[in-house]
Formats: structure tokens, sequence, C-alpha cells
């Protein structure tokens, strides 16, 4: 399977605008697989994934950050707990960024999502991220109202100002070894109401499930407005967004699982190369051992 | 398979002493599971865990907290792997406890542990953890000689007033929906002397080994001294230690894994109930969603 080839539908240019609505199917899928084959795909994917993460833990100079984002219902935790679980816990973090904190709000909004980067050598997932601060934020504006931000930093031109920190902070993790993904989770409005009613029906889903969901939903339209305008502004060269078809959930994995492969070839870790000194110095502890006997 | 059973032989007693090398012994291995039968019941083992990690994350009143104490070489990395891949990292937490920062060691000693304990509905996992207060730090007293406590503080009853410091913490975690399992993975000399010999051996094994690990041997009378009165002080009845036979490693993680399966049928957690009044609320979601078509 060709990786790089396999995941170019969903890149988000840099360099050019992108039309959410026109240039992304929630439902497609790639016609090289099928869906009674994408258990065994993506177990693949997932084992390459786990062979990858060993070497970047023993190596340790970089780190990777996946960031998801989506409506609700699109399959984040889903995407997580099938794509993630059979990865090493001791070297994957998982973060849930929920309504900021009264300590949380008292700081910058990047200042949360720093104190969980990942360490080198690990890969760290954010569920939902920092970007919430251009998305719930800009459609409820009555939260950006309550925010202790000065008054006179809260005008019109504050997205802009977002998009070019964000873009500045992700430059900056790059420059410093860490790689950042980004994941947009791209469901249809009709699959959202599917799966809601899926919610309601299944009694061990309930719990997952308020009818302030729905209300939610009645903002459709402004949050794919400001989705399309995120993903505008803040694909970059290095760190790319991803629109991942959300439709069809075995195809979802697949295409969040190869997105990652295809970065992991080019970071392509390495085991760390054994020096000359380190190679006497082992000699040295066979030969303590072996006195042992004596 | 009966895991309350099957983990007796590795539950240290809270009410009695014991003796670490005649009652434990490291090449132990359940008569009743053979060696190539190892992986399928570690599987069905794993999926057990994930079934009930489902709840315990659904419920979100429990956490569990578990411990890997061992000599070097004895699997700590290994156990975590094995038997935590296949988890949910969404609810997964692991923390390596490495010599402290500068920062650390300006603060108590329980204080980073603090900072890392498992949120309410995750697991979480210490390699390593404050026990290595009363492990490596007494094998070597000049590390608490440069370590900043007040001298008068660093008299003879300093291991006595751990222990009960440490089982008072234990105790306030209990007390508040935190169930701490403890593991001392139970290696013999003769085992790392050939796990050390591999990691030298193998060139893909080399970066993990130092010439450091093999001096560290030196003092393994002292270390299993240390962990002996350990063992004898702080397994109590709301936080138990377990010796798990460590010379055998497709054991160990079925050994890690029941004890682990057999601590959640105990705390048995569950799906959480839904109320009349959510019933209520989710018909009147159905209503909303449906009133869309009209």
């Amino acid at each position: 399977m060709n990786y790089q080839d396999f995941i170019k539908p969903f890149v988000v240019p840099h360099n050019r605008k992108i039309d959410l609505k026109h240039d992304y199917d929630p439902d497609y899928a790639d016609d090289s697989i099928k869906k009674k084959d994408a258990d065994e795909v993506l177990t693949e994917g997932v084992a390459l994934l786990a062979a990858y993460q060993d070497k970047l833990y023993a190596q340790s100079t970089h780190a990777l950050l996946l960031i998801f984002q989506a409506m609700d219902a699109a399959g984040k935790d889903s995407v997580i707990k099938h794509v993630m679980s059979g990865l090493n816990p001791q070297g994957t973090q998982v973060f849930s960024f929920k309504a900021p904190s009264t300590e949380e709000l008292d700081h910058d909004y990047l200042w949360r999502n720093f104190k969980a980067l990942p360490e080198r050598g690990r890969i760290g997932i954010f569920n939902r991220s920092y970007y919430e601060e251009v998305l719930v934020v800009r459609v409820h504006p009555q939260i950006l109202a309550g925010q202790s931000l000065p008054p006179e930093l809260k005008d019109d031109g504050i997205w802009a100002r977002r998009y070019d920190e964000i873009n500045h902070f992700e430059e900056y993790l790059s420059n410093n070894g860490i790689t950042v993904l980004k994941f947009f989770l791209n469901v249809s409005k009709a699959e959202q109401k599917a799966r809601f009613l899926e919610r309601i029906d299944q009694p061990e889903k309930n719990w997952k499930f308020s009818v302030q969901d729905v209300k939610e939903r009645g903002f459709w339209g402004d949050y794919q407005a400001a989705y399309e305008d995120m993903l505008n502004h803040t694909s970059t060269k290095h760190a790319p967004w991803h629109v991942i078809p959300a439709d069809r959930k075995w195809f979802t994995r697949l295409a969040v699982a190869a997105t990652i492969i295809a970065k992991f070839e080019e970071i392509d870790p390495q085991y760390p190369e054994v020096t000359e000194a380190h190679r006497q110095e082992l000699q040295q502890a066979r030969s303590m051992l072996e006195a042992e006997d004596a």
C-alpha cells in the first residue's frame, strides 16, 4: 500500500483555499479497499505504527502530536480507541480538552495545551485542542465575552490574530522536533443525526448523550463556516490539516492510520547508533558479568 | 478461569511477615497453563480488561493506580507494553519516574507522584514511583545525604516514617475512590544476568544498557533486603503488594493481567444508570431531531 498516495485526497493544501462542502465528501472511501477487508488492513497498519513507535521511543529526539477536531458524534473517541489501542501506552499520551477551568481561564489559551505537549519519543494525542478557541468560541460569541481577556483585545481582528499565533506556535513546535498532524473528522449532518438517534435508542450509549448535543446541532452552518475558515488559515507545510471522511467509521480509521504512517515514513525514526565508546563500555560490562562466575 | 484463586500465590499478606527468598519463587508458573497457550490466554485477558476499562471510563467515579517496581531487566517495560497495549489509550496514563529533577527535589517526595495521579475513570500506571524513596535511596545513603531534607529529619527513623506516610497516602487514595495495586516483578539474579548478556549481544538492545546497570547489580543483596522490608511494611488491605514471578516473561504477563482482572471483579464498574429525568430529556432530543424533517 502506498500511504503517501492514499492520503492525498485528505490533505488540505497550504497554498490555496478549499471549499469544505464541495471539495470533501464525508462519505468518500478509497476504491482499492473493501469494507470486509478493513479490519485486516487496519490490523496491519497498527502493527506498522507500533514498530515505528518503538523506534521513536528508543531514539527519543522527535515527538508526534496528533490533534483531533470534529463535530459531535463524528467518531473522535472511536478513532483514538481503534487506531491507538495496540500502541504501547508507555509511549502514548491522550489529553481531552473540555471547557476550560477557572484556573485555565486565568491564563492565555495555549497555556493548558503547552503543559500537555508530548515528551520526546512519545506520541501525544489532543482530543479537541486550542482550535476550540477559533471554533466553539467563534460560534458562540458569549463565551469570548465571558473570558477575562482585556476588552480591547476582543475586537474583530481576534480570529486572524489567533490563526497567526497558532501557526507560529506550531512552527515553533516543528522547529523543536515536535511534528504536528491535524485531523478534522468530516461527518455529514445526516450521519450525525443517525448517530444521535442511535445514542438515544441504545441504552448503553445513553450516558454519553444530552439534549444539549441536539441544540448545538442547530449551529451546524456556523460551525462548518468556522471549520472552513480555520482549515484555510492554519493548514501549513509544517503542520497540515487532514479532512478525514467520517460517515463510514471503518474508512475513517484506515484514513487516520494511513496518515500517521505516511508521516512516520518521512520522520523515519531509527534506533540509536551505538558509539565506539558505548561499545567498549558494553564489553567492559560483559567482562564484569563473566568475572562473577570465577 | 478463577482469577481470585489464580493470583493468591502472589499476594503479600498484610498481617504477617514474609521471607522474600523462601516464600516467592521467581521461576514459579501455574500448572494449569502451558507456555504454548499463553498468548491466547493473554489475549482473552486483555479483552476482558478492555471491557472493564470501558465501564470504568463511562462510570467515571473510580480510578485504578498500578505501581510497578523491580530490579533492572525484570520486565517492567515489557509487561506494560504487552498487558496494556490493547487498552484504550484515552483511558490509560503511564508515568515513568526517573531520578528527580532539581524542581522535584525542591518538594516533598510525594509531590511529583500526586501530580501524576489518574483522573476518575482512568487507569494510571507508575513505572517506578515514590517507593524508590525506600529502595534506591535506602541502598545508596549518599542520595539521601544529597537531598535538601532538613538534616534532623535524616535520622534512622526515616524508613519507618516513610512506610507510615506511604500507607496513609494510599489509604487516603483508597478512601477517595482510587484503588492502588502494587507489583514487584521478582526476577532471580541468574535470570538478570542472562538478560544483561542478551542486551550486550543483541545490537538493537544496546541502547538500553550501560555498565552502570552491572555496577548496580553489585548491590543485589541490599536491594533484596530493602524490597523485603518494604513488602513487609506497606502491603495493606487497601493497597496490597503482589510479588510476580518474573523469570518467565510469558507467565509474568499473565500474572499481572490476572491480578488486575481480579481487582476489577471487586470494583465491578457499571455503565451509568440513566435517571428518569435523563430519559425524558432523551425523548425531548428525539422529538427535536424528528421535527427537523417536517
